[in-house]
């Protein structure tokens, strides 16, 4: 009988609880909708519900609960901490959410920036499994991304590293909501691509929508693309440059049109960095998908729970 | 009595020699000018007349020889290999400098990119030294950078990582040696803020004469720093939103003014970075100087000599 840890995705529209085992296996995958403006104890008591759902028919005891979340965990490395930044979630701004699912739960928890936990899944069962050295980047509401280097997850000093979403592409570009301008989130996310089809005359409400577009042809959807391609190509040839690494793993929504930005963002590489990292990257689409940061979180979990206690 | 390696820099204008003991002491530093267009064979010639007049006095036995040179090192994981791209020694791309080292000395050699080198020495007794997190930048004839990570140096799968100098700061800007445009090494090395300054009407020869002429209020020289002190602002923003490391060390005939530059860097970064990573860093000048290269050469050999052999 394997022992199982509950991995929670809280996204802005949803919020996923899995059961997983040491080896991957999902027991169980159930969600909510995100409640508008929800409280520190309403997500306390959703994830309560969810863990009731998802337990009523395990086959092994809980040993800890991990929780992934938009935003950078500046205490991952301790794993327990306070909310600081979460722009799709703002209510939860301050909350202490280590101590408050340690209460409830009176289990281990583990916390992870979500494009960290993406990273960690593909690397433990998913499309980077066996690989040293790859950069998760996810294309979706915004851009997060994820550093395995040497095998194991790079944080940096204080746990926030992985922020290459919020690498300037752009000197006097767009207007971000990091405070920056020109950020690759601003061109390459699936947000970007929608105001970049609306400035342009083409209204769309999602990326999956211009990527039909461009599929049938749509001249405007395929200039959308080609450019958030093009600056996409030019972003990661500067990663190329300075961490050289095996793979590249792209997730999110716009991530699994990636076929229709390949195109740019190789050319932009093959013209931008140096030729032995050009020659040696893969991109490769998540093969885990949307369960790629429920999975990693929960790999977390097996991995850290101990010294979370 | 201390074994000792030979560390060499080898330069577009002059290749250094140094006899380097196990903790850092240099015992013996010589110097020659750089032939045009040296050929390997007088390259290999003139090292061992600089080894011959290192070693002449030397207390100790020579374990290894590192040399450090300016160019992505390839093969740098070997510690053996080809020189593949040398901008300011293009003569020399294609030779095999390991092997031909190793005949002429029948000693373990080591290679290294020469930025790596300085972060090697700078972490070892260095500006960075007891840090585990820390990324060189020289800005000096191009941009150089190395990488430690997890108190070690990393070199990426092919041992080409840490090259910073050419991430992209301006999409359309300035052609690269590289075959890109607008790297940050077209806007903060030496070389740049020299073309910048004969672009706006002053006529220096050096980086040196530039800060001189800032420092004593010329606003076409300020103006010059400041453009490459926002743009050096701006790539390094994206780095520790990459790497969140706890110390950046500025290296290179520019960097020696770095004072005059961290005021618009540090705009920049305050602007655009999140703000963990922002607040935790520090920007120093390399406390090693121009034998930060030879003395992390030397500790690589100490530590890698012995794989090499």
């Amino acid at each position: 009988m394997s022992d199982v840890v509950l991995a929670v995705d809280l996204g802005g529209t949803n919020i996923r609880m899995a059961a997983v085992t040491a080896e991957g296996g999902i027991l169980a995958l159930v969600r909510e909708a995100t409640p508008k403006n929800v409280s520190p104890e309403t997500l306390i008591g959703l994830t309560a519900q969810l863990a009731d759902e998802c337990q009523g028919s395990l086959p092994a005891d809980t040993k800890a609960i991990a929780i992934a979340f938009a935003a950078p965990a500046p205490a991952a490395k301790n794993n327990i901490g306070i909310l600081t930044k979460l722009p799709n979630l703002p209510s939860l701004n301050g909350m202490d959410l280590g101590t408050a699912l340690r209460n409830r739960f009176s289990l281990p928890v583990v916390l992870e920036n979500d494009a960290n936990a993406a990273a960690i899944g593909e690397h433990w069962i998913g499309a980077s499994k066996g690989v040293d050295n790859s950069i998760m980047i996810t294309l979706g509401t915004g851009v997060g991304g994820g550093l395995i280097l040497n095998g194991e997850p790079f944080r940096g000093i204080d746990g926030t590293a992985g922020e290459i979403g919020h690498i300037c592409v752009e000197p006097e570009g767009h207007p971000c909501g990091c405070g920056s301008r020109g950020c690759i989130e601003q061109y390459a996310s699936a947000t970007a691509v929608i105001r970049m089809a609306a400035d342009a005359g083409l209204e769309v409400a999602t990326a999956e929508e211009i990527a039909l577009a461009a599929t049938s042809g749509n001249e405007t959807a395929l200039m959308v693309l080609g450019e958030a391609g093009r600056y996409l190509g030019l972003m990661l040839a500067g990663l190329l440059n300075t961490l050289n690494p095996e793979i590249i793993v792209v997730g999110g929504g716009l991530g699994r049109s990636f076929d229709l930005l390949r195109g740019p963002v190789e050319n932009e590489i093959r013209s931008r960095a140096f030729t032995p990292p050009a020659d040696r990257v893969k991109i490769t689409v998540s093969s885990l998908g949307d369960k790629a940061g429920l999975l990693g979180a929960a790999r977390s979990a097996f991995q850290n729970a101990r010294v979370s206690v």
